[in-house]
């Protein structure tokens, strides 16, 4: 199911590819793009990002994607979230300007729902879609290594492989059916966002028995009870250094899409409702753009590292 | 914080060590007392695991544990609970028994409470005690590599040096009292159990959409939603495989006591409370005795690999 496509691949057959959303991850996505060696057009709002990629060698940028509509023959959509994925698709007349068979590289996070919605009204304008989202970090989009979870025809996955070969350390074809690959990130996201909240309720415990944390992080690094997301966010406790690698809002909204998912498929969600609730909770007390490990603050009556800060 | 003790310690001026509770762990661990040269006795109420022990090199062995009292100067109790730590020591008349100055060490789980109570009857009878629980399974136990997170006396520590130096790969000193090792174990069992609970909410939830589970499995085990349990546990669930390496019961205990110490210390268990809920109904669809990762089972509406088994 893991392929990894070529970095560096032939080029001579196809045109540009159109990088839309310049934030951590798109960013990263599009210098590796340009690394790669494809005609690589930006776009955002934020004209501080657009120079900074037209700097690193993008072929142009523009707040207007339709710019660069007749130029290029696939797009990689890295906005926020699936309201912003359609305003610019659907909304803003895109869709209306690309070529025929030009393919659509859905990297939001957003849910099935919406991914087999935009797949619908692509598909009226004869383009082609994959359902592809992404993980790791910016550090990992900066180094062209993100892993992505798609889904889709064999020919979304042809035309996107110089695209794929550029942006992707992993590629996991989940499937063929659109919905597929929003599902296993979002399935992600149920066990990212848990862990987290976990990580929190344990350390705050540990807090509250006055057991010293770095003792308890010791142990729990080193035992069956540790998870990549304890090991990671935890540090951040110790340190008391809440700047946000990652803001507790997105877990607002993950969590929100798992429970979003489960209520269409009629599942119970013992775990990631009450965290959902945990994150929620913590964006009401002011903390949504603090680093999502911040989740801690909302168990009173303990004493944490670097209170002041 | 994190202590190595040397195996294989001169032995002159040390009496034997009795092991109480032969599962999986004790014999693990009286096994190792053996390889260490230590002078092992061992007591279980099972006599086919005390010939076991005894044809392995154990001194002697008995289904009374005060029939060793007066030769050693070390116990070794890796029981059940809590209510058989103190039958033994105090209502089986082990503890009268005991020549002065005896170091306890008290492996088994058991609440901050529990530990404390046990302590106090104790130096009544100048009895040291060693709040000392485990981990790292029966692999580890019968490597001598167990993990302990103890606290007590430096005079408990001193005297235990050669059973931890026999049994431990890593002896955690948390602190100088008494419950602060059993608070250790009980936070990590939150996780252990939360995660393990989660697992199976975001691999039943996969499957409910359709999702290859060998897919999402290996999307998960190369992603940050990993935990050290999702890898270990669902390979169980692909495999259909629910034998007990660790029994739903377990998590039904642990979680237990991570529930009497939150309520002890007046603490919200967002996620550890539902956790138990999940362990107490798949413990209560007969499901008890199978592997903890039975606890998907709680699902219906889904389609598991090896379902008739």
């Amino acid at each position: 199911m893991n392929e990894r496509y070529e970095k560096n691949m032939n080029n001579e057959n196809n045109k540009g590819v159109m990088v839309i959303g310049l934030g951590s991850m798109g960013m990263g996505a599009a210098k590796s793009c340009v690394k790669a060696g494809l005609t690589t057009y930006g776009v955002d709002i934020n004209t501080e990002l657009l120079n900074e990629l037209k700097a690193f060698g993008a072929e142009a940028v523009s707040t207007n994607a339709s710019d660069f509509a007749s130029v290029i023959d696939t797009v990689l959509l890295l906005v926020v979230n699936a309201s912003q994925v359609k305003h610019i698709l659907f909304t803003s007349g895109l869709c209306e300007n690309l070529s025929t068979g030009t393919t659509v590289m859905v990297s939001s996070t957003i849910s099935a729902t919406d991914a087999k919605d935009i797949e619908v009204k692509l598909k009226e304008k004869n383009l082609i879609m994959l359902d592809a989202p992404v993980s790791g970090g910016a550090v990992k989009a900066a180094a062209g290594e993100m892993t992505v979870m798609a889904s889709g025809s064999e020919k979304a996955f042809e035309n996107l492989a110089p695209v794929l070969g550029a942006v992707a350390g992993k590629v996991y074809k989940i499937g063929q059916d659109i919905g597929q690959g929003s599902t296993v990130k979002i399935v992600h996201q149920l066990l990212a966002g848990v862990h987290i909240a976990a990580a929190a309720e344990a350390m705050a415990l540990a807090a509250r028995a006055n057991i010293p944390l770095d003792t308890m992080y010791d142990v729990v690094t080193n035992a069956a009870g540790n998870s990549w997301m304890f090991e990671n966010r935890m540090q951040h406790v110790l340190d008391g250094d809440y700047s946000p690698k990652s803001m507790v809002d997105i877990f607002v909204k993950d969590l929100g899409l798992v429970s979003d998912t489960a209520k269409d498929l009629k599942f119970p969600l013992y775990l990631a409702n009450p965290a959902l609730s945990m994150f929620v909770n913590a964006s009401n007390m002011g903390l949504g753009k603090e680093d999502d490990s911040a989740v801690i603050k909302i168990f009173s009556g303990i004493e944490l590292p670097g209170g002041d800060k």
